[in-house]
């Protein structure tokens, strides 16, 4: 089947010249990632940081083209895209720079020594990279969660090989930002394949079924990860899947945050729930409000603000009907009030944002409505009494990537509510908003499942390399045929734990 | 149903007092699991490591009447069951030593900065406890690899409390030890139900199925571990499942080394093959020696070593049985020689030694044989005649646990055979033999499926506590409210990574 690319701000469908590709074609591809990859796992450190280096520089030399190509297919507008690729090229160098780092090598040494156990042998262990890895890019960022994105960054940085599978709302967009990356690997020498473009659903079902495949990163749905999770856990080799998908994030304003600043945090929340059309997987969905005068304030500060917006172009017509039914399902929910609508935009794919009130006891009754993601600018604002019914409320939620905390100095509500994030989010957040992602050393982007489908691995920050990575233990091995990390020379100059110390 | 005991040495069958049990009690156990590791994980560091100390403690105060039982129940005898309580012993304590090094949590703190990608806030990371975790015995390390063995041990370091399915062939082992860190934890004050133990094949679904279990650790076969990993991973909330499966270690002497030290390394090999009754997954398996004189002489050194031997009690009459089938069935294979057994043990699940050859043609004929772990003191001698075939031949294998080379001083084929190990296995050694699973920080024990279902991740040694642990990441969060281990005033004195930087 022939690509297409749909512009979502004009309605516009073109070819694309591009085609499904085959499971055969897979097939070929994954297999030639192999080889590329078991070239690769020889190759220095420095190598390696520097075709990063390299990839980020050549998506910065196509910057014009690739933001043009990035807006015609996600109506994102320049400013986003203009911000997302520095990100992008910004989380290349980064990643770049943990491989320079080494420590995520755990790179440990143990000369022999007797022990209550009795005599132990030289050992030494190293993380290695797991070979090719199967990339799902995402929707709703066509760069920095897509072929350039943080698992193709990340798994390079390993030493793997990438198979990417394109989103179909951005064909042109991820063939683009591809042959930058392709570019960059030949002008390093990279052997052939270590990074390879798929488009179709046919050709991601056969990445993740591919015997070659070692592990997968998806960003997407809950119900298209959880699928490819179930293909990848029942292969007759399972393969780890690292699905990042959405939840709904609670966010609670604390009595006392609203008694001082209820009509900043009201217009902040408009702000986050509109940003970049909703359409973020740590979007705020359910806004905990205290009841009284200042909660009063807040909510009327944040239907206001919602209400001046313009509306937005959503990434597909698709995207946008869902959005919309499930903000008719919504209003048609008892116990549920519509606060504040915003214009709608008359983009092709446009829509509105809109906000709505509910109280707790609505909020247990309806459970269906606290724990579904609507992907859009919907969020609905939870009126609570006391504390206790909060936290009680809290705990009967779903699990989710983050969880806001806006209280005052030495507010007495929040480490219960600090807790409570904490038993339930990868991310807690005090006195901001979730929906920035930074990308840095100590970022965990992931949750207890549905947030994700492994919760013991982030995939934004530095961490999200140990992803790709597996131990691998030598025992009496001579220096001359060690690994460069584990000799005591250490010629890599990278942190190692020797005899049980950790050393930098 | 009742529970049990089976003496291996007389035969003799005993009740134990101990039902199974049910999947209601289960349920309880895992709810009640659930709140005790919610209490523990506020708990400082050093309790944690003072809980795993007095656990060592307990266990050596019942070291007597563990023996005695453990002996009684495995037949694997005094001087052995004496060390592995030594082991299991420093196991715990090793453990405590993690716990108080601290570098586990990863503690990460970035301060707010800019960046080309904008500013960004204040971010701070740590790994924390998961939950309660199942742990499933093994047979064949009635106390290192069971109750108190090693995934209990991490787990417990971790902050997780844990609910242990004792295994069948060791029921009166498993209380004792069990009602040994039950003491432990009562004098600590540990939060009830932070260990539990259960009996029986339907509690150990019920354990995998319960919805407070949060992860399993598994030792054990293939069929079985493969069973739970799919339930494990088809639940409405799929969890990790860690199962140490087995292997076919393969294990190379190099045509130098053959010629440098025939006749020890036959004499080696029979005794790691034999060691334990072969009941090992690092038992090596297929040992390929090069043709001609001598690996004649390796072969009939191994041959002698082997047959001199008095046979072995196992572990049990049903794994006596599987064992002898599988000896019986590589007797009927064409092209798979005989060369030695030992005597035959007279208890009553006694058996004996079985040495095979074969070369490196009926090796690729007959797959099954080349990838069926036997559980017990059998291996395959494969002979070969060039480096390059033999390296074809190890190509075709299934990953392992471990992979050996024998080779001498600047052995050439030494570089080539030692990367084959790499791809395939989790731990390479190199003249020594596999069966000897050190407790380290180095250590690695598990493999690329089907050595183990998850192979990022290890069962032995210090970075097994990593599989009980999720990142949370706090971003905007006042000193206050902060864990203490993401302080910037470092009040544990732990290994932080402040600002990318590793400082121990």
């Amino acid at each position: 089947m022939s690509v297409q690319s749909y512009n979502p701000t004009t309605g516009e469908v073109t070819p694309t010249g591009f085609a499904d590709t085959s499971s055969d074609d897979v097939s070929r591809l994954c297999s030639r990632g192999a080889r590329a990859a078991a070239v690769v796992a020889n190759y220095p450190l420095h190598w390696r940081a520097a075709l990063l280096d390299a990839m980020a520089d050549a998506l910065e030399d196509d910057a014009v083209t690739i933001r043009a190509l990035a807006d015609a297919e996600t109506g994102l507008g320049d400013g986003r895209l203009t911000g997302e690729l520095k990100r992008t090229c910004f989380q290349l160098r980064f990643f770049a720079g943990v491989v320079r780092d080494g420590a995520y090598l755990e790179a440990s040494i143990d000369h022999p020594t007797d022990s209550p156990m009795g005599p132990l042998p030289d050992l030494r262990r190293q993380l290695e990279p797991l070979g090719v890895v199967g990339v799902f890019g995402a929707s709703n960022f066509p760069l920095a969660f897509s072929v350039p994105g943080g698992d193709t960054a990340s798994a390079l940085a390993a030493g793997c090989a990438v198979v990417v599978k394109a989103h179909p709302a951005h064909p042109r967009t991820s063939h683009a930002t591809f042959s930058a990356l392709e570019r960059a690997a030949r002008e390093m020498d990279a052997p052939e394949g270590l990074v390879s473009l798929v488009f179709g659903v046919e050709a991601g079902v056969a990445l993740v079924n591919d015997p070659a495949i070692a592990a997968v990163g998806f960003t997407g749905s809950y119900a298209a990860g959880r699928h490819l999770f179930d293909l990848a856990s029942t292969r007759a080799v399972p393969i780890p899947f690292y699905g990042e998908l959405g939840s709904v994030n609670p966010l609670v304003v604390s009595r006392r945050a609203a008694a001082q600043r209820a009509t900043a945090l009201g217009e902040g929340l408009a702000g986050s729930v509109t940003l970049g059309s909703g359409q973020f997987c740590t979007k705020p969905g359910l806004l905990f409000v205290p009841t009284g005068d200042d909660g009063d304030e807040l909510v009327r500060a944040a239907a206001t603000a919602l209400a001046a917006g313009a509306g937005a172009t959503m990434l597909s017509g698709a995207i946008r009907d869902r959005y919309e039914a499930a903000v008719a399902h919504l209003t048609a929910v008892a116990g549920i009030r519509p606060l504040a609508t915003s214009a709608t935009s008359t983009s092709a794919a446009g829509s509105f944002a809109a906000l709505f009130e509910m109280d707790l006891a609505t909020l247990a009754r309806e459970r269906e409505v606290a724990v579904t993601e609507v992907f859009g600018a919907v969020a609905l604002i939870v009126r609570y009494d006391s504390l206790d019914e909060l936290l009680a409320s809290l705990a009967g939620l779903e699990p989710a990537l983050t969880f806001t905390v806006h209280a005052a100095d030495d507010d007495p509500d929040a480490p219960a509510l600090l807790a409570a994030g904490r038993a339930q989010a990868g991310r807690v957040i005090v006195n901001a908003f979730p929906t920035g992602v930074g990308v840095s050393w100590s970022m965990h982007h992931g949750g207890p499942h549905p947030a994700s489908t492994n919760s013991l691995h982030t995939s934004v920050g530095a961490s999200a390399i140990r992803r790709w990575l597996r131990p691998v233990c030598y025992q009496g091995v001579p220096a001359a045929w060690l690994p460069e990390a584990l000799r005591d020379d250490n010629p890599l100059g990278i942190p190692q734990r020797v005899d049980g110390v950790l050393r930098v």
